[in-house]
């Protein structure tokens, strides 16, 4: 999961305007939603009221038991963390991810598995290595932000230009940051949404050009992570256009504590703090992916496409395992309950494993650019880790509101908490969401831990905790089923 | 804190036949404590009863306020760790660390400080990088154990031969580790004792030996650590002579789970795990460190020492921060606030910060030598992170337990219980201890959370809570004033 910030519906859009002709007092307790929803139709619809049958509901309830006694998602992200490991977009790591995916899809059993290419510019990593050279000569833990250029091969060794944050640097109109390392020291704030993430990435995106334009000789931030772990947090930058690209670096916590006593205590003032900064790095790699896809035909509208996604790229340093393999498994395995079932599910019911997410969406443009004209009931994704899910929202028309509440009251059980029709569904299915205007819906995790680990090397198969992926699964079953049978379209017809 | 099995007391020394004398049956209640002491010395001795007296005890509660009241501790290991930061023996940050040492206890107005010059043979940790080459390339985590040999420049690539743990390797006659790397996969079990690192740590340091004896090639263990990051725990490691010196490594606990995995479920048997490892690594370097001694020297008996100690170098790979900057802030405190009460201790009170206890212990063996026709009362040491302490031990003869309660009842109200007379001191102090049959005095230390960050990168500042840095002081305070105005002499008059 790469942006929080990008999950925002822009208020323009049309499915924006069409929420705001509801009701605007959802209560969200599931029957009050169930009472005010089918009064915002009486409102706005003369429609027949059209709802979920008996045995769709208690079909949910049965994959809703099944998913809490099996351990298939963990034994899914156990298998791609221990037998492909990191993954970063047109690695060997990548490919190997990638023919992982198609014959674990295939050896499931779905009728229909396939691998779409996916060309894109890699990125690689190589050695890094940094140090304080005043005050004191100390060892810093970093590593570079994906999309850096390296340093000349001698290093860069300057002083450190202190920004308490990114408004800071941005109100600096001096020359205080030429020739320097701009270091931003932003706090993330811990929280269950991630909102805190949201507040502080703005700085690992723009920072880097901001410093630049200041003359800065290369950029540097506090990790972007709630640990206190010497393990630094990569993730995307990137550079404005007709500014110069200059290195970008993630520092660890504990080190920019540091630098931060270095930088602000009294004592030291007077003596500038030192770093000397070395990466190598290569951008512009010519390469391919692929986003791997399973589906599950539909009976009666398979025209319709309920798409449920997680990515399957990772970032180079950990093992991949909360970030995403976590999601890859939580969705394959609630589709494989599906498809146990026997029952036929009325829309086709498509799993996406998208390419590239952390680093350009490569393989979510490509599938919005193929699929553009095919009608998605919902988009849902699952990347978030693997904490609990404790809320799940929606964003679809007024109509399907009813339908909507009866999913809630079948996802209540496993203390899921119904929330608002604004959903936001994750990083790949929200660009769709906002590009095409399709339908969507979230199931929302509690990330407070989520950024302990997140883009660090940290990320591996023991922050996992199995009971509560059996629950991820239970609920992703529940709305996949149930979502995908509905009697009531999601979207608007006229929508693209 | 290196080695906890290194401080058990051999049964057959002075001090626990000594000990054994007294009755068995104490109560970890202060006053139980008291009475019992009291009959004890009835029944053993015909001396006149010899407390502490009401001016002594108040002043132990004035010391203790003030120490509630103080961050000095805190401060002075935050100034250790950020103007110095690792300090492995006879490294650059070694002589940095002396002179911050020195520099800082004539500035806090000692009356007496000096740096003992303390020759020894260091060890330098070069580049080290190891990744699995088969069933599937995955990278691992893991740093050179202390003295570990280098491996060709080349690297090994080899198979693991994976065991348990170490008493599975003693047990083995075969020839299966012939040739290979040599795995030993024991977990450290969470304790607030550190029970847990004592009972795995035998693995680090005779590991490679009985591996080398069986024909392997490397060795490797999981980290002795109570984590889950992706940081390897180091500490020394040894060579018996007359055995093949074979490189030795660390490996986090994530990708320790990684090898178990591989090694262990059924899906990948038949299908070797193999390992490249490669490091550099230079041991022998002629080098000299300091232990160094600030003193205040006694009023009535200069010529009896009280010596508290902590370790002033680190392992390279933190901060050090709690190991041992934290012990180096806690008894250093403790003795300032009883230079700053004014009123003149008894007997001469010397803190010794002592050189290059992680890998060798030659600033103990050099203070053992040197001292070892000074009668020293007891001797004390703060080694075991920045936990609460929660108990208070003795190693004393049996006519000091009265005035072992008086101390331990000056404790109660910091949370402290009274624990027996058969303390461990530290490893420094144990040493001493042991070697001279010197009593000793013991604070122990909540150490549940300090093997996740022992040995590690992440032995940081931050890992340390300056509230609990000022229980500590305070109890140091307490237990160094009341005994070294006790009118009993804790060790018997014949001890060397």
């Amino acid at each position: 999961m790469q942006e929080p910030q990008a999950l925002l519906f822009p208020a323009s859009s049309r499915l924006v305007a069409e929420a705001s002709r509801q009701r605007p007092s959802f209560d969200r307790t599931v029957r009050q939603l169930l009472l005010l929803s089918l009064m915002a139709i009486g409102a706005v619809n003369a429609e027949p009221l059209r709802l979920l049958g008996p045995a769709d509901l208690e079909q949910a309830v049965r994959l809703r038991e099944q998913a809490l006694q099996s351990d298939l998602a963990f034994e899914l992200v156990e298998s791609l963390v221990t037998e492909v490991g990191p993954r970063s977009a047109g690695s060997a790591g990548d490919a190997s991810a990638v023919a992982w995916a198609v014959a674990k899809l295939k050896a499931l059993g779905f009728p229909e598995v396939r691998a779409e290419a996916v060309p894109l510019r890699a990125w690689q990593r190589g050695d890094a290595h940094a140090h304080l050279t005043a005050p004191f000569p100390q060892p810093v833990v970093m590593t570079a932000l994906g999309n850096s250029v390296a340093t000349p091969k001698e290093g860069i060794n300057a002083e450190i230009a202190y920004y308490s944050d990114l408004a800071a640097l941005k109100a600096d109109s001096s020359d205080r940051a030429s020739g320097k390392i701009v270091y931003i020291d932003q706090k993330t704030e811990r929280s269950r949404t991630g909102s805190g993430y949201g507040k502080a990435v703005a700085a690992r995106t723009e920072g880097p050009s901001e410093a630049a334009k200041r003359g800065a000789l290369a950029f540097a931030l506090r990790s972007i992570g709630t640990d206190h772990d010497r393990l630094a947090h990569t993730g995307a930058t990137s550079y404005q256009e007709g500014i110069r690209a200059i290195p970008a670096v993630a520092v660890s916590n504990p080190d920019a504590d540091l630098i931060a006593r270095l930088s602000l205590q009294p004592r030291y003032q007077g003596r500038p703090v030192k770093m000397h900064l070395s990466l190598a790095s290569e951008g512009g790699i010519a390469a391919t992916s692929h986003n791997v896809i399973a589906e599950i035909p539909g009976s009666s509208a398979p025209e319709e496409v309920v798409m449920i996604g997680a990515h399957l790229d990772s970032w180079d340093l950990g093992q991949g395992a909360i970030d995403d393999g976590a999601g890859v498994a939580i969705v394959t395995a609630a589709a494989k309950l599906v498809l146990d079932s026997g029952l036929k599910p009325r829309r086709t019911l498509r799993v996406v494993l998208f390419a590239n997410e952390e680093n350009g969406f490569d393989g979510t443009k490509s599938y919005a650019a193929k699929y553009r004209n095919q009608r998605h009931h919902f988009v849902g994704e699952s990347d978030f880790g693997a904490g609990l899910v404790w809320r799940f929202q929606s964003r679809v028309r007024a109509e399907a509101l009813p339908v909507v509440a009866q999913i809630a009251a079948q996802l209540a059980p496993l203390g899921i908490a119904a929330g608002d029709n604004q959903a936001n569904p994750g990083p790949d299915a929200g660009y769709l969401m906002r590009l095409h205007g399709w339908p969507a819906l979230e199931l929302s995790q509690d990330g407070s831990d989520y950024f302990d680990w997140h883009h660090t090397a940290n990320d591996t198969l023991d922050k996992i905790d199995p009971l509560k992926l059996r629950q991820n699964v239970a609920a992703w079953a529940v709305m996949v089923w149930l979502a995908g049978q509905s009697p009531v379209a999601f979207g608007s017809m006229d929508l693209k």
